[in-house]
């Protein structure tokens, strides 16, 4: 496999094209950034920590038989994927309380949801990523009704299994953020990535912070909580 | 019918119970507010206005079988309604894209929509009136998954109703906001008021607002907006 012509740089990662049609080679960068990129950093290593925790997902995902773009590993920061279109929603899946939803409803960061919440937005740096509802996404024609109904029963599935996985590990999966696309067959397959950049992961005893929000809210080392659920991930997930 | 104690004050009408019970006394206000009261001003006439044409549009809502809380007008500035335990969402219905739809989903203020969105709003001052998403309302337990169908499908019917009503004045409706409550027998019925305060209305032809915009944007006179409404609609409408 051969790296070619770069296709995206987006804040966490590069996208090449590979001299086999359709598959895409990922590079995570060490670079953090919060709040719309409002807030940037170079963090060493976190580039390993995501890639290496979001192949081992979307593995655990594979095996789970939730069609995803994961190919395979290829290096501590590299991997490959399926090249799709993706699909300019951001779907947030929640179990707890926390961050924006805290603020929207007013409860408290840590309230238990009676049963998960999924919520859409619209992937647009320029407008900030607002929060949209099905009729806004079929304004501006996003996915189809029937997409949106797949989107929202795979939300789930991939809910189940992560929060058992994590769960092995004692930690508390508080919400997380998807991202979805159309591989060259049309397929709905899941994309992106899952990480500590994209979930908030809460120590199941202590409550600590494990994820992207030490960062955001200079609350500890990136790096030690990232490294903390790699090793915790590692130690259970044998893939 | 006599009017007794004081109920409550809003931004915009008081309500105060009667000797009847589950009958409410409604007294339209002369004040303005917009961006949830940071702006606020007194406008003679105002709560004339809006009592006169939120009267006349809920008598042509129960001509076309849609239940809602008006009962009779009482003087240019009072109405009697049904009284409600109000839901505290804002059901806003959108036909043409205008405020804050413009700024979150990028589309410019007139873009036609290709058919009618709705969006809910936590009707929540402090939280600042968020919108919310079904599985929000859920959470929030605001209203039951049937109830929220119902609100739906009467928003739809409304809407319908009142562009034709609009139209025969040669007015766009542009948007507009609804409440619903539940009555006494805990019916969901149609409450609030719909009026210039509460809708976006367009000149069919010059796209001249005559709405509470006017307010909100310092683009004219409130009075003559409102007058203009309120006479185009007694021409057509004989209630
Ligand atoms: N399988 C895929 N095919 C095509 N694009 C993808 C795939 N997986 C992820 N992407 C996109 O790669 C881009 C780069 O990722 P990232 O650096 O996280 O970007 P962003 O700054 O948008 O968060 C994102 O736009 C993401 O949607
Ligand atoms: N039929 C009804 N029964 C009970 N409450 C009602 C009814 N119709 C409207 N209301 C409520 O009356 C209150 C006063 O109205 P308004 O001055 O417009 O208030 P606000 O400042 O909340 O916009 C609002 O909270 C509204 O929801
Ligand atoms: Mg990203
Ligand atoms: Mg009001």
């Amino acid at each position: 496999m051969k790296k070619e012509t770069l296709v995206y740089e987006g804040k966490a990662k590069r996208l090449y094209q590979t001299n086999q049609r359709h598959v895409l080679w990922v590079e995570y960068k060490d670079s953090a950034t919060a709040f719309n990129a409002a807030k940037k950093a170079t963090i060493d290593g976190k580039g390993r920590y995501n890639n290496e925790i979001s192949s081992l997902l979307f593995q655990k995902l594979h095996e789970n038989e939730v069609p995803n773009h994961f190919v395979t590993q290829i290096s501590a920061t590299e991997q490959l994927v399926a090249e799709t279109t993706i699909i300019p929603i951001e779907v947030v899946v929640r179990n707890i309380v926390a961050g924006s939803l805290s603020k929207r409803i007013g409860k408290e960061e840590g309230t238990i949801l009676p049963k998960a919440i999924i919520e859409f937005y619209y992937k647009d740096d320029e407008l900030d990523d607002p929060l949209i509802n099905e009729d806004h996404i079929d304004v501006l024609q996003l996915a189809t009704p029937r997409q949106l109904e797949e989107i929202k029963q795979l939300a789930y599935k991939i809910n189940d299994i992560l929060i058992a996985s994590f769960d092995q590990c004692e930690v508390k999966l508080v919400d997380f953020k998807l991202e979805f696309g159309l591989n060259h067959l049309g397929k709905l397959i899941l994309a992106d990535e899952i990480s500590p950049d994209t979930c908030r992961l809460w120590d199941k005893a202590t409550e600590q912070k494990l994820d992207k929000d030490v960062f955001r809210r200079d609350i500890g080392s990136l790096t030690d909580a990232y490294e903390e659920i790699l090793t915790r991930l590692k130690g259970v997930h044998h893939v």
